[in-house]
């Protein structure tokens, strides 16, 4: 058995044969040279899946992309932040088509080999000419995955990027992965842009299957505000240059392979719920002893959901009470006489019944950077674990003033 | 056919034979005198019907109070704010039960006659020594209904009461109401505390039916922070003496009597979604064209819940891509292309398409106290209409320092 080691300065490009790089395209603000504009390739044809947001209204660009990675091989994905390219109608449309065509041509690629997503404002056309005018600009490189991670970031203040390396005698592969996101962010499929790589020799079933599994534990496992967009994008690409044994559903590779992909989402969720808008602190939600798996989920998901607690955990505020009534009406399956709540790690409610504990070292343990909430049901063996952050004037700010 | 008129300063005391009273037991804060207990009765027996929190973690006196409601008979509803006395264990069934029978002594009814409802922090044991010697001071009288709905008030700014009266040649009755709330609040049966009097006679079926219309489109219409409390109640008391004649679901007066409480209770209703926590305006979200009734519902609720769009409507920020984002995402049946989206009475969207509006005008119509937003999806004939408020810095403020 190997080993998973996280890569320093780890990103998108650090598998084999990726490369990336972006420029800036004044997509958002005209003149603040900010990197808009991204690309990322890999020398050899991957086999790709992806996942896309359940919203109804899904972008042009969305429509695209999911159409072009169903035909389950690509080579690049062109991305962009500053405009959306949702709801904007017919226009739309052709806009996502030319950009792929112009991507295309930077890498010698087909038009259907290359994915695109976009992120920014809703209900804007993409400025296009100032996009063509860029795109001859863009080279890519080795290294670029920090700069097409840097190019895709909308409100997030850090950018989000890792990648891990399995090692045994026989094989080695890396997984690499960028995300974005930090409003609009809410459990569903795919909430936010994350572009995932390997080198890994993987089959196009397993792959899309693993991409599901880790999702699950991890980008719909987080929640900053309740909404999904219309663009949620997330992709996987694979190259199989690392030449291990390929990964299929039963090989020895399979469990390492999904540990190496779940560390990956995992941080880059956290990273998504840590930077959540305006917020201060990562809030995580443990729930244990869950009838079942759907419903610890739900409960989790709920609970980290809830306005109410989230301002009170901005306000180093020991409110558990508003733990349990998120609990409550979560759907899962809650025996209030059986339920015990710790805020971080101090006991409050034992059985049913509140616990007196310390106000201070309450007040001390919510303080911190991140805020553990566990909440054990006692009614089963099912566990789940969701992130999310806490609801600051900051965010109301934010959100009050982003197209004006 | 009679008309339908707004008493002048109506309230839940307004219908015959109905007196309330309050006194302050100090049960939040110490030496502040507000009034926190209050009294509710009728000189006759009455039919009784509730709606109650749907979540599952339900607090000791609601239990109490459903038991109760169901026998269909009730004389008297005991309430105080301050403490919700939710998640209080066996200590928290011993207290309701106490409160509710130190309140029947006051009028001389038989404990099971009176039913209790309270309102406040979770978690935290009513100061029953306290609420004993107050309970002695506690006395009723016919214009009592206004002390009695600034007693249930918690972060409530303003009280909300109101009564209609109905007249024709024959009949003339009058329903009144109070109702508290402006945290916690979220489209689900029975969400906040609402009391309901009339003076008409009415059957216990009809009584029941006509309540859960009314909560259908007022109550269940409403959403201020996307939270349910384990405390949730609406009592509707009917003590038949207006003499009329009695209404039943086939009977000439039903329509109107339907009529009335729902102007009532939308009244209310609306009351709460303006006051919600923090906000600054009444936002209303008219959905049309709906495929069915159920969808038109969702649809307008999940608009109305959005945070980035309350953050928005707070800022004067015209941004509708967060209403086609949250109605995508809600559930309901939506085609792009037959979409129209209309902020204040602006039209924003077209089949789906950007139209170019004047945004000057925009950020004019969003500066109102109240916020229409119509979305037409062009699929059906099915209508909704549901409020909400805008969300800024104060709703964070309110809720990250309400123990502490």
């Amino acid at each position: 058995m190997g080993k998973i080691e996280f890569v320093t300065n780890g990103t998108v490009t650090s598998p084999q044969g990726f490369s990336a790089g972006a420029v800036s395209a004044d997509i958002r603000h005209k003149g603040d040279n900010r990197l808009d504009l991204a690309l990322l390739c890999s020398q050899e044809i991957c086999t790709v899946v992806g996942l896309f947001t359940e919203n109804k209204i899904k972008s042009p660009s969305v429509v695209l992309c999911m159409k072009r990675a169903q035909q389950g091989k690509a080579k690049a994905i062109v991305a962009s932040s500053g405009c959306a390219n949702a709801s904007t109608g017919e226009q739309g449309f052709a806009d996502a088509l030319e950009m792929s065509m112009l991507a295309a041509k930077v890498i010698g690629a087909k038009p259907d080999e290359v994915l695109i997503a976009n992120t920014g404002v809703i209900g804007v056309n993409l400025p296009m000419p100032a996009i063509r005018t860029a795109m001859k600009k863009l080279a890519v490189k080795p290294e670029g995955g920090h700069d097409f991670e840097r190019a895709i970031m909308t409100t997030d203040t850090v950018p989000k990027e890792v990648a891990v390396t399995y090692k045994d005698g026989l094989d080695t592969f890396t997984i690499g992965g960028v995300a974005k996101g930090s409003g609009m962010i809410h459990p569903n499929l795919a909430t936010m842009l994350v572009f995932l790589t390997t080198d890994a020799d993987v089959t196009p079933a397993y792959l899309k299957k693993s991409l599901q599994e880790a999702a699950a534990v991890s980008f719909n496992m987080i929640s900053v505000d309740g909404d999904t967009s219309p663009s949620d994008t997330m992709l996987f690409m694979a190259n199989g240059l690392a030449k291990n044994e390929t990964v299929t559903g039963k090989s020895a590779l399979a469990g390492v392979f999904q540990q190496a992909l779940n560390q990956v989402c995992i941080y880059l969720a956290k990273a998504i719920a840590r930077d959540g808008e305006g917020a201060t602190k990562l809030i995580e939600v443990n729930v244990k002893g869950a009838a079942n798996l759907k419903e610890a989920r739900l409960a989790a998901r709920t609970v980290v959901s809830s306005n109410l607690l989230k301002a009170a955990i901005y306000g180093n505020d020991p409110n558990w009470g508003r733990v349990t009534a998120a609990l409550g009406r979560s759907g899962a399956q809650v025996e209030e006489s059986k339920l015990d709540v710790y805020m971080g790690k101090i006991l409050v409610l034992k059985q049913g019944t509140p616990v007196p504990f310390d106000k201070a070292k309450a007040v001390t343990a919510l303080k911190q950077k991140e805020v553990p909430i566990t909440v054990v049901l006692n009614l089963g063996k099912a566990e789940a674990t969701a992130w999310g952050c806490d609801l600051t004037e900051q965010y109301v700010v934010i959100n009050s003033e982003y197209t004006t």
